[in-house]
């Protein structure tokens, strides 16, 4: 019975729709997009990243978010003429075949694209072909994109050998400033009561210093070094301490040299900035892009499900201009949340 | 029928022996030495780190060193009189009762003492009761010694959160300048190439620099972070390459922070430097010095058990001076490897 309404679907482009998912570590966001660039429907769910939660978990989150997505524009999955979905490292594992199957059990059984993260921020911020992006979340990480296509990379080395000026870099120099404070191996910072604080350590209840920081410890060892990115909001919180705002420099720093490895020898378009330490705290950007060979235009972005909708009409050869961009940008704005980009 | 040789060894001070383990992470070793500071057998085993092989392994190779030691100078368990161990760790993990048992288990059964390892690296290099020790090994830290006590330290904060300028340290900037030169976002290095070499990787069997990095990224990923210090030898055979010669000037003004830490306000006493880094390069002392007030008496020693015998000696209230502390380092010497110190 559904098979004719497919047909139909098919090849009356006026009743096309496309589905396009933005699957990230903390939350899966989908979205049901016309042509036109106009969004119909929006869905939510939770992880969608196969390292953080398992390649099942991740596929079970993209199938709830489109289902839903299909759910508040009130059409069924036989509308649905191709996903395309963005998601971390899309190119070093390949969780299709997982995903494929989650999709067919919400009854959208229809070609299966991937595509990178990065690349869906910097189509967030630009329909331009041509141009750079830098993300800094958890990690750090940036690419070249050529003709709408990714054509080079650096940093996102994870947080033990790369990710530098990331939130998890950041993160650790402030726990890591903290203890140096205690230890009286570093100088005195507003960095410290907050660090214990967080930590549920009252300084004034432990005995000794050396008791303090090995009970610290205890606390810090005991979660995986990932979680030491939530400690990165005290040092932009700590506006007046000189040893924060050298973090944040270093960080900005770092950031850089990651840009500019993608952007030199010349840099053609825009750079679009984004994941959560750079969409909070534009006033990195001006040394993020400092050592680049001219002031490029800049985009922030809060976001890569208007990049992953702009990929998913890319992949259907639909041109996106800077119209239907913005008829993109515009329909999607009352599903998300309101950002500095 | 041991009983009263036992009594016997107790009440004929000729008799006693006092047994001396230095317990590291590589290897356990055990010492026999008489009240004049004669070392009259020695025994070495596997690890002797609980945290690194688990405490039953721990103890069994702490029991296995004391029954060669015993075995070398032809005596049996009942002339000991103590023993004394040297060990990481000795404060915040209490290992007393396995190693107890095993002790037992070989005949050995008397009081048992734990003393922090870095006490017995500090009396390695001196008789002095009050100075200070700073090993900087795989980890690094230092200690302020007063009435041959530890009465302050600093860093040993382990490798996520600190051991500042240890070879972790070392090891994990010599890699991620490695990556960084790969990646294109830091200088070229001539520690690229014996990085990859040492991570079995042939520059010329891989396409793309980016399948180069992801390569070496798995394969750093596969094995313990810890596992980087095994990098930390590559800094110092570098010795024309900037990126690694700011590396080791870093990681000499990290341990001298460190050291300050524990010698402030004022250090009275000489400073014994061990741990592989210092003991394998002297030429690092002044660095790690130069925060001092005053240029002070350096020792460098690659052991902890001529320290664990003098701490063994001062436990049974034998006065350790000069002339004794010359005893035990120089009975001992046929039995250890040469060191710089």
């Amino acid at each position: 019975m559904s098979e004719p309404s497919r047909q139909v679907a098919f090849t009356d482009p006026s009743r096309r729709l496309l589905v396009a998912i933005d699957a990230g570590g903390t939350s899966t966001r989908s979205v049901l997009v016309e042509p036109s660039g106009r969004c119909v429907g929006y869905g939510r769910a939770g992880s969608g990243n196969p390292t953080a939660v398992g390649l099942d978990a991740a596929a079970a989150s993209v199938a709830t978010a489109v289902a839903a997505a299909l759910d508040t524009a009130g059409v069924g999955p036989d509308r649905v003429d191709s996903v395309l979905i963005a998601m971390a490292g899309a190119r070093t594992n390949s969780p299709i075949a997982a995903i494929t199957a989650a999709l067919a059990q919400v009854g959208v059984d229809v070609p299966l694209q991937i595509e990178g993260d990065l690349l869906a921020v910097y189509f967030s911020g630009t329909h331009q072909p041509t141009g750079c992006a830098m993300v800094a979340g958890t990690g750090a990480a940036a690419i070249r994109v050529e003709d709408g296509r990714q054509v080079g990379s650096a940093d996102g080395l994870g947080w033990l050998l790369g990710d530098d000026g990331s939130g998890f870099w950041i993160g650790h120099r402030v726990v890591h400033a903290a203890l140096a404070d205690l230890d009286r191996r570093g100088p005195a910072t507003a960095l410290t009561a907050p660090v214990l604080r967080r930590l549920d350590l009252d300084i004034d209840e432990v005995e000794t210093r050396e008791d303090l920081v090995l009970e610290a410890l205890r606390r810090l060892y005991a979660a995986k070094p990932v979680h030491l990115a939530s400690f990165a909001p005290l040092a932009f919180e700590a506006t007046a301490d000189p040893v924060a705002q050298a973090i944040l420099e270093e960080a900005g720093d770092a950031l850089s040299y990651t840009l500019a490895a993608v952007a030199m020898p010349a840099l053609d378009g825009p750079v679009v900035l984004g994941g959560s330490i750079l969409a909070h705290h534009p006033e990195l950007a001006p040394r993020v892009v400092a050592r680049l060979d001219h002031v490029p235009q800049v985009r922030i972005v809060g976001d890569g499900l208007t990049g992953a909708a702009t990929l998913a009409l890319r992949h259907a050869a639909v041109t996106v201009d800077e119209v239907v961009h913005a008829t993109i940008r515009d329909s999607l704005a009352p599903w998300l949340p309101a950002t500095s980009g």
